[in-house]
């Protein structure tokens, strides 16, 4: 038995301890619970409490402000550029959405580009927020540099994801998270502690050529964009890659590219930096800007209950986007949150690190 | 030698007298001439002249508009809702581009959601109209159903492209144009001509099972989204072309997933439609709405130059989005633009037809 069950409640409780232990107040702790650990819930475990101890050693190594000042430094009617003062990425993000919300509902809609934050999360946790409002969400971030561009030996863009989430009536709203990879980088992490080899199209080795080693990274391999070569449109990977690249940093003033700061503590931080952190983009349209909102979201529906109900490859089943995280969620929050052995002992150290009760 | 060349500017001239003898004013046969022949000019061949007498014929069987009262439905400070008429979308989209555009100059960004549309031309053309404001240009389109969503054995989406376009400074604009499938439809109808087999993860047979067949729509395969299979993250290329779909038409209120229709005038209009023609979606966002727009060029000056000069794979070059159609424009633009001799076949009908004198 290599993973065993933990709730909800008891992860949560945990994550708020710990972030207050480095400083943040007893708000932005809640909130960098709820979008860490929503990654838990709907089965992104790469994103989520596995990541805790990372964030602890960024703040211990000061590449973390536990109390940033997080604020708007240029605006229009539907714009904003936020300034996260090196706060996390799962505070400053939040209240960037919150602003796009903002913007959405006076001028239709809001968009946000943040600089100088961190690692947000999962991107899907933040273009839901739109969800209530009956508006669409959209989120992307970029990120430390993995992937390699088209025909590139260099690892030049992260694995950059975006999320749009669409409200719809009585079925559950379409909610798009991807990484603009082939495959995200938790799926080779995978691979790695079960030691089986990627399917080609995921990764090459340093001088370029198709590689299946789930290791190639740590011998000057790249993640490729989705697509994995040009003859089946790793252009266009590469392409989706740059935009997420140039809209969450060039726009805001982050580091963009190969300057973007790793996630690990370990890693130096990249020399003649051209920004401030890592960058974030943020949108919300508001449905009734375009059509009354009851009218879009009996059409949603239909889109989405004519591609569930459509003709399926034998013993598959069509899937809308946000279907298997949210039986996940379903799912875990009624029998709990599996934690791998390896995560759990992290856990346990980051306690006995602040001299905290644990619950695992 | 089955292929001559045109000067753009008979092409134009050619174009322009067909699309007034359909009934255009002088004004939108202008337009939609420019629109139409950009695809020839950057090497998009299947989307330019090649297609003339496809908009012809829809016009003969009642399906396009040639006077169309192309209006704001429904309005934002930053979002507009326009009913093209059934107008070309040659016509259309450019016209919708330009409110988008006009609604950022007031509210820092704009979005135009187009219904009751046809066949728009190159997606590139109408985000690169941003360019010259200092904006940053976002267009798609939905497109008759050719795409099987994973797991589907039905066609619900079109090849649905995205086009973004990034103003730089002292370096040609980024400008990504990308069908969300693994390869565009135009790519499969070269392998037919030449009688060539498409690599896997292009398409599906009518039982979901990998083929290499490029006629394989016809008895009812699939075209596949960006990724190919599960396994290479179609679910991605999947998300993305449903997104187009749904911001092209569900905001906009014209047919999405299997109602839209086709292009082809000998096809019947799909039964029961659930919205208005085609669907556009166009986004304008000016830079200074996020920080001073010299700034940021000299950032995608830096942005480009780091990328493109990134080491390569072995006799291979690495490319920034915008570059090949760019090359291509110059190319042809000087020595002129490649006919197939079909297409040039189908030209000199098309001017039997009307009575016309023609160049080829």
């Amino acid at each position: 038995m290599n993973e065993s069950l933990i709730t909800y409640s008891s992860l949560n409780g945990f994550c708020v301890a710990i972030f207050r232990k480095i400083g943040c107040s007893e708000q932005d702790a809640l909130l960098a619970t709820k979008v860490l650990i929503s990654a838990d819930a709907r089965g992104v475990d790469s994103h989520g409490v596995a990541r805790l101890s990372g964030y602890v050693r960024l703040w211990e190594s000061n590449r973390i402000n536990a109390k940033p000042n997080i604020r708007i430094v240029h605006e229009t009617p539907s714009t904003a550029v936020v300034d996260g003062d090196g706060g996390l990425g799962l505070v400053v993000a939040p209240q960037a959405m919150e602003i796009a919300i903002r913007k959405a509902e006076v001028a239709g809609t809001g968009w946000v580009a943040v600089r100088n934050s961190n690692h947000y999360g999962i991107a899907g946790y933040h273009a839901m927020m739109a969800l209530e409002k009956d508006m669409i969400g959209i989120s992307m971030t970029n990120a430390s540099p993995l992937v390699a561009p088209t025909f590139s030996l260099d690892r030049l863009l992260g694995t950059n994801p975006i999320a749009v989430a669409v409200p719809a009536d009585k079925q559950p709203p379409f909610v798009a998270d991807f990484a603009t990879t082939t495959a995200a980088n938790g799926k080779l992490e995978i691979l790695q502690r079960v030691g089986k080899e990627a399917p080609e199209g995921w990764i090459q080795d340093a001088k370029g050529d198709v590689s299946t080693n789930p290791h190639e990274l740590k011998d000057g391999g790249a993640l490729l964009p989705l697509g994995g070569d040009r003859d089946h449109g790793s252009h266009k990977g590469y392409c989706l890659g740059s935009v997420v690249d140039i809209f969450s940093a060039v726009l805001s003033g982050a580091n963009y590219g190969p300057w973007v700061p790793p996630f690990v503590a370990f890693l130096p931080l990249p020399e003649n930096p051209v920004g401030q952190g890592i960058g974030h983009f943020f949108g919300a349209m508001r449905i009734d800007a375009f059509r009354p909102a009851d009218e879009f979201k009996a059409h949603m529906d239909n889109w989405i209950t004519t591609f569930r109900n459509s003709r399926s490859i034998e013993g598959e089943k069509v899937l809308i986007p946000g279907d298997p995280e949210r039986w996940m969620e379903e799912e875990r929050m009624a029998n709990g949150i599996p934690l791998q052995i390896k995560v759990k002992e992290d856990l346990i150290q980051l306690a006995a690190k602040f001299g905290l009760q644990h619950p695992f």
